[in-house]
Formats: structure tokens, sequence, C-alpha cells
């Protein structure tokens, strides 16, 4: 393991968040409040960052496929650890646990909060927790490789830890070129949306972190009610649109803004996703209908929901948690399946949906018929056996997972339906749950380890799982003894 | 597709049911209750039967897999659709789709009931439900490879589609040598349950019920307080011991008892089984004990607990509906892991969930060091890539269809708890779920629409999903156009 590159990596990412807690601070001066807890934050940060450059030197060497998943998940931690530091110096999260739960929804888009009441904290620690989802959702390590000068071989090693979905050969070529357009496309967008937003008649502080909530599908709203807050039907479908369009693959914006061809939306996945989407709105609208006045209304909140669970942003317009069972079901479901890979949103992907079906299809197939052998295509194109494998894998890790936290917090003896949607929620990044963490509650009911758990769930959703685990696998150097066993 | 063959088959099937009927119809008569609901089904089965087979006259041809598959389904399917008539002939459960639910449910051996209250139902008619668990348990196409003359290679085939598991290969020669000798300890364990109960003071009808439940990993109780009416210490030790007996891998006895070898017993499926069973009951009754007079009362309980749900038997000594969330979680756990494979218990089974840990820990392997290849043993034999192919799909597949099914029964609006683990209850065959189908509830809730489709669950989950997923899919001929495409 060359612990000199992972060291010198950890030290640029703190030295980026130094620059980005600026925009808070800046913030926290206009609204007339107090520097301080973000000048503390920037002197540590700045210190650590500096340290652990001093220490590292010169890079060398080259990094391997286990140096980078251990690079990325390092780099979430350490900017979390910092990250948290505004929510305690400012008195907003006093408990540094807490403060950390509350950062890490942030960086990893979930928006889940320990937060009864936000409307009463400092502007700039809201601001700074709007930012850290517009932050975490096209990654820190795609920022720092659009910005810093870093050969494509690191590079790659280091997307492909943090960028959700199964299959990045595309990305590879002229990395840093691809890096730069996707953070583009990603600052246009939400650009756009603060505009229209702007519009609707809100003011630019929420203009702006309701445009950060989205475009990270993270959730994170400036007000308690969430978007519902606004009650404004412009508003809801405004941030309706980009909710879904944010959860859409960016190498197909890519591919249609750069490569100026349409065909980049005649993705398999896109169209499963658009499907999902439109099938659920239609359905649930049909179930809540008698809760509303008429079919529109009905309609509106299905679509916000639907868009708002399904792109793992977790913003509300509505107390879902009292639809019926229905509906209340289908979000569930929605959560499991999440956005688009390579899009900001997270759960287990349109895309990973769409190789499990042609898989099980291409099995069933096999066994009726032993002599057939199934591949499996996505887009035309043929996945290796192992990119094949790889997304089962991934499926189970998610379930084990899941069950494993499900478990431990059950412990705390709330009931199934809060502890297996509080995990859900955290693990496929989304936000608000069911019954005491649905859209009117929130994540302060959960003890300290159970937070730490859950916010475990959360890195590990947010950096798909495998990453985080070569962190905990012992026994793993290449070279060592036992190499003939699996 | 060769039909003769199928039809056949199901005539047979039906003439061996005929002859298993008369057991009841000897109950009936002995109780002196009337034997009509009895003549009356075997009349119906006798002719149905009679049919088939002059329909079918001699077979011909070979049994293919896909042949396999839907014969062994339509074979279930056939017997339930008989089995149900003595519920509704005699009164005890009037709705035909109740009662298919019921006898579904007891030859699947999930013991789900529509019944609030079993202890008024003729004796003769109680009869039939737990010796539907008997007749289940084992297989009724292993029965009849048992007991009528077969060629070996139809017979590789059935036994695929019925024996539960991952790993089939061993039983391959001399199958109905096998499937003879299966049968002979299936019987002999189930012979030495009911001594052992009779000693504890059942009378013998309840003796021969609880065995039949116990053995088929069932759980239909002639009682309304399911075991816990015998309130008896040795019952629920006696009971508890031959579920988790009854759910070991038969081809472990088999080796152990033909070819006198203790090498059967090392076996990582059954180390890892034991060690969930001893690690759940310990930790259950440490989180039950403020429950409980000491800590011996809670280990009973939390044995017989574990036993019965990891062995998806789902007899009940507790109302364990009323236990913390620690507990009902892993329950909740337990009913989805399951049993053995090769044994009569149902779940995803033991050895998928070693072959799954594996493959998750050789594809972190994989991912470390790319050009380590990882390939998957079990019990020091390597598995080949079709078989842990094959594991993740059924995993997937278990998911899917478990939350396919939690989405349409929670258009009934009860709660989420409830709709879950009745699905879950049913698709691993377990009986009792939580919430409204919890030990002291019941599945009269659920409409009919609804009690079909857990009744398919419970045809799924007996039969591992495939071969009555082959019977819905279209387009499956051999040498259809578009072979190329999976």
């Amino acid at each position: 393991m060359n612990y000199r590159i992972i060291i010198s990596i950890l030290g640029r990412v703190l030295i980026i968040e130094t620059g980005l807690l600026l925009a808070p601070l800046a913030v926290a001066l206009l609204y007339g409040e107090s520097p301080m807890p973000f000048l503390w934050t920037i002197g540590l940060c700045l210190a650590a960052g500096g340290i652990l450059s001093a220490v590292s030197q010169k890079r060398r060497g080259s990094l391997r496929p286990r140096e980078g998943f251990v690079s990325v998940t390092l780099s979430w931690i350490f900017i979390s650890l910092f990250g948290a530091l505004p929510f305690v110096f400012s008195g907003a999260i006093p408990n540094y646990i807490s403060a950390l739960f509350e950062i890490i929804s942030g960086f990893t888009t979930t928006g889940a909060s320990v937060l009864a009441e936000v409307e009463s904290v400092p502007k700039g620690v809201l601001f700074w927790r709007s930012f850290s989802h517009f932050i975490g959702g096209m990654g820190v390590l795609v920022f720092m490789m659009a910005i810093l000068p870093t050969d494509d071989e690191h590079s790659m090693h280091l997307l492909r830890a943090e960028v959700p979905g199964p299959v990045k050969g595309k990305l590879v070529p002229k990395m840093r070129d691809t890096a730069r357009v996707l953070y583009l496309i990603y600052m246009a967008m939400t650009l756009v949306e603060v505009v229209l937003l702007l519009f609707g008649g809100l003011s630019l502080f929420d203009a702006l972190t309701t445009a950060f909530g989205t475009a990270g599908t993270g959730g994170f709203s400036v007000r308690n009610a969430s978007i519902g807050a606004y009650n404004s039907a412009y508003v809801d479908i405004v941030v309706s649109v980009f909710m879904v369009a944010f959860g859409v693959n960016f190498n197909l914006y890519y591919i249609v803004l750069v490569r100026r061809s349409w065909k980049g939306f005649k993705s398999q996945e896109l169209g499963c996703y658009l499907l999902v989407v439109a099938a659920a709105t239609v359905t649930i609208a049909l179930n809540i209908i008698h809760q509303y006045e008429n079919i529109l209304q009905a309609l509106r909140y299905s679509f916000f929901q639907v868009s708002s669970i399904v792109t793992t942003t977790g913003f509300a317009t509505a107390d879902f948690d009292k639809w019926p069972s229905y509906s209340r079901a289908l979000l569930v479901l929605l959560m499991l399946m999440g956005a688009c890979a390579g899009s900001t949103g997270g759960g287990t992907k349109a895309a990973r949906l769409v190789i499990l079906t042609k898989t099980i299809w291409g099995e069933i197939r096999h066994l009726v018929n032993p002599r057939r052998v199934a591949h499996v295509t996505l887009d035309g194109e043929r996945l290796d056996s192992d990119a094949v494998r790889n997304t089962m894998v991934y499926y189970m890790l998610y379930a084990l997972f899941a069950l494993g936290a499900f478990l431990l917090l059950s412990v705390e003896n709330y009931d199934l339906e809060t502890t297996l949607t509080s995990v859900i929620s955290c693990l496929s990044n989304i936000g608000p749950g069911l019954s005491l963490v649905g859209p009117t509650g929130n994540f302060a009911i959960w003890s300290g380890p159970s937070k730490l758990i859950l916010s475990l769930c959360m890195l590990v959703g947010r950096l798909e799982i495998f990453p985080v685990l070569t962190l905990f696998a012992a026994g793993l150097r290449p070279g060592r003894k036992g190499k003939k066993r699996a």
C-alpha cells in the first residue's frame, strides 16, 4: 500500500475544503452573523491539510485500485470530520456525533437531519449544510480532478470509486476534461434552477439552498416544512422537474452536448427510469386522490414525492407517511431503486435493475435450455461476466448491509417500520423514511452509536459499498499466502 | 414440449393422492365423523387421475429440463386443487379460495392458516391438514419415485425441480434408491418423535399431527395455542430438537447412515446453520429475559421460537409479536435464511448464504487485485460459475418476488409490517408473520385475490422459484428465433 500517495490526496482534499468553507463564511458575514465558527474550522482544516501535504512531500509511484478505493473513502471521512465543526462551534448542533451525522448526511446527499427546527439556525450554517449537498453530489474528488492537475491513470481509479453506477468504462479517456465538462453541466443546470426559483418568488438564499438540495439530490431544506413551505404549484413543478433531471446519467448530457448526438437519450436505463417515474406518479395519484381536492392536486403531490424519492432527494410537500399503504410501499420500493447511474442520485441505480432483469431472463432461458449461453447486453453492448457478477454482488451486499444495520438498530426498540426505513433511507441516501423518521419526524431519536451506524450506511451507500469495504477488509494485500482460495 | 409425458405424470400424482386420502378417511371413520367429504374427494381425484392416465397412454420420449419443471409445478397445483376439497365438503372452510390457500399452505409446509379456531374442526379434516405437511415436506414426486418404477433420467429432472437447494449433483446416481432411503430416514425420524411425544402425555392424534408438522417443517397444529397448548417444557424441547433435526440436509444423514462416514457432518452449511441457531437463541433469550421468570425460561422460549422460525416450521409457544424489536427483527432475518438445502425446511437456505458470503469475499479480493481470479468452494469442492450465478439470481428473484407481492398486497391498506411479513412468511414457507398475521392472528384478513397471490408465493417458495417461472415464461421454446439475444 502506497500510504504517501493517499496522504497526499487527503491533504489536497482538505485544502479544497478550506476553499469551499469561504462560501458559508461570506454568507455569515453578509447576514451579520459571527464568522468565528467558520474561521475556526478554516484554520483547523488548513492546518491539517497543510501538515498532510507536507508529510507526503512529492507523490511517487502509481495509484492502484486499492489505493484509489482507500483514498476516496478516507477523503469522504476526513471532509466530514472537519465539515461537522461549524455545527458544533455555532451551537446549532452542540453534540459532535450528531453534527457528524448531519454533515455526512449532507455530503452523501442523503438529507436525513437531526434538527427538528431549522429556521432558527444561523444562515451561514444553513448555507454550509445545503452547500455540502452540492459538493457531495458530483463528488469532491471529481471536483479536485477538474481543478487540479492530476494524471489520468490516477484519476481513473479515483473516479471509479466515486462515480456511482455499474459501468464506468465510457468515462476513461481524457479524464480531466470529462470531469470539467461534467462539473460545468452540473453548475449550469443548478444556475438555471436558481433563476427559475427566483421567478417563483423565492429569496436568493432560499433559491440557492433549494437548488443545492436539488442538484445534489440531497434534500436539506432551509424551511421546517421543506418545499411545502413555499406552498406554490410553480415551485413544486420546477423542483420536481429538476430533481428528475439531476437523476439522469450525466454521461447522457455529455454525449448530447459535447458529441452533439441525440443517441445519448436512447438509453435503456433512462427508459426504465422515466417509465418507473411515470407509472409510480399515476398509480400513487389514484391511490391518494381521496385525500386531495382533485386529480390534478393529487398528481402534483404524487409527482413531487415520486421524483423526490426515486432521485433520492428527499424533499417533501406532503406528509406521505399519512398516505395509504400502497403509496407508502411503492415509495419504499422507489427508495431501493434510486436514480440513474452516473447521476447525483443514490439508491441501487436503474442501470443495475436493467442488468438484473436481463440476467434473470437469461438465467431462466439457460435453465430451460442448458445449451444456450446467455449474454447480457446494455444499450446493444455486451457486458462481460465480471460486470454482471459485480452487479449481483453489489445487490447482495446492499441487502446484507441493510439487514445487518436493521438488526443492530432494532436494539433501540422502535417499531420495525421506523428502523427499517431509517436504514434504507440512509443506505440509499434519501433523507426521510416512514413512521418516526417520516417527513415530519427526524433522526434525533437515534442514540449516538446508532447515528454512527447510520452515518456508515450513508457513506457506504454514496460510495457504493466496495470502496468502504476495502478499508475494513483485512488480509487483502496482494501477494499474501492463500492466493488460491476464495 | 412433450405434453403426453407431463399428463402422464399428473395422472400418476393424482392416483397417489387418492391413496394418501385413505389415511384421513380412516381417521374420520375412527372418530365416527362423516366419511363423505373424503369419499367425494377420493372419487373426483381418482376419476381425474384415471382420465389423465388414460389420455396420456404409454409415455414416450424423454423428459427434458423444461418438462421436468413444468411437471413438478403442475403436480403441486393439481394435488392442491383436489386436496382443498375436504375442507369445502366438510364445511370447515366453505370458501374454495380459502380452502385452496389452506391446503397449499399445508403441502408447501408453510403452515399459514385462515382458521382462527381449529379445535372444533372435524378430526379427519385436521388430520388431512397436518398430513399434507408430511406429504409436502419430502416432496410428492420424490415419493412417487420411491414407490413407482421410473427411469433415472426422468427422475433427475423431477428431483432437481422438487428438492430444494443450490447444489443437487450428489443425488444423481441411483435416483430411485436414494429417494427410498431418504423417505425411510424421514419416516423413521417422524416415528421416533411420535413415540417421544407420547411419553410427554400427548394423545396419539396430537402426537401424530404434531410430528407431521415438525417433520415437514410445516407448523399446522391441532390446538389453537399451537405447541404452547401442551404447556410442557419436555414437549417444547422435544419439538425444538426435532425441528432443528428436520432442518438439516438429509444428504448428511444419508452419508452417515448409508456410507457409514462421519464426514457428512463436516459440512460448512451445517456449521453455518447451527451457529446461527445458537447465536440467535442466546441473544434473543437475553433480549426477552425481562418478560420471563428466569434465564432458563427465556432460553426455553427463545430456543423453541428460533428453531421454529429458522427451520420455517412456524409452531409457537409464545406470542413473539410482543417481544422487543431486536427479537422480532432477528426472527424476520431468520425467516429469510431458513434451513439447510435438501432438508424439509424452506427459506433461501443456509447453503446459499455460505456461497453468497464466499462470493462476496472473492469479489472484494478481485476488485482490490484484479489479476486474482476468485473461485468459490463449498466443503472443499470448487463450484462452477453456473452454480454461483444461479445462487445470485435466485436471491434476486426471491427479493423481486417478495417486493412485487408486497406492493400488490399493500393495496389492502394493512400496516406495512403485516403486509411485508405476510409475504416473507409465505415465500419462505414459515406460517406466522408479525402484527396482524402474528402467532395469535391469521391470514383470514386477506381478500381472495391476495390469498391467491400469497398461495403463489408459497408455491414459488417451496419449489424455489425457477420451476414456477418456466410455467409463465413465454417464448422459451428451444429453437425459436432470437437465440443470440439475452
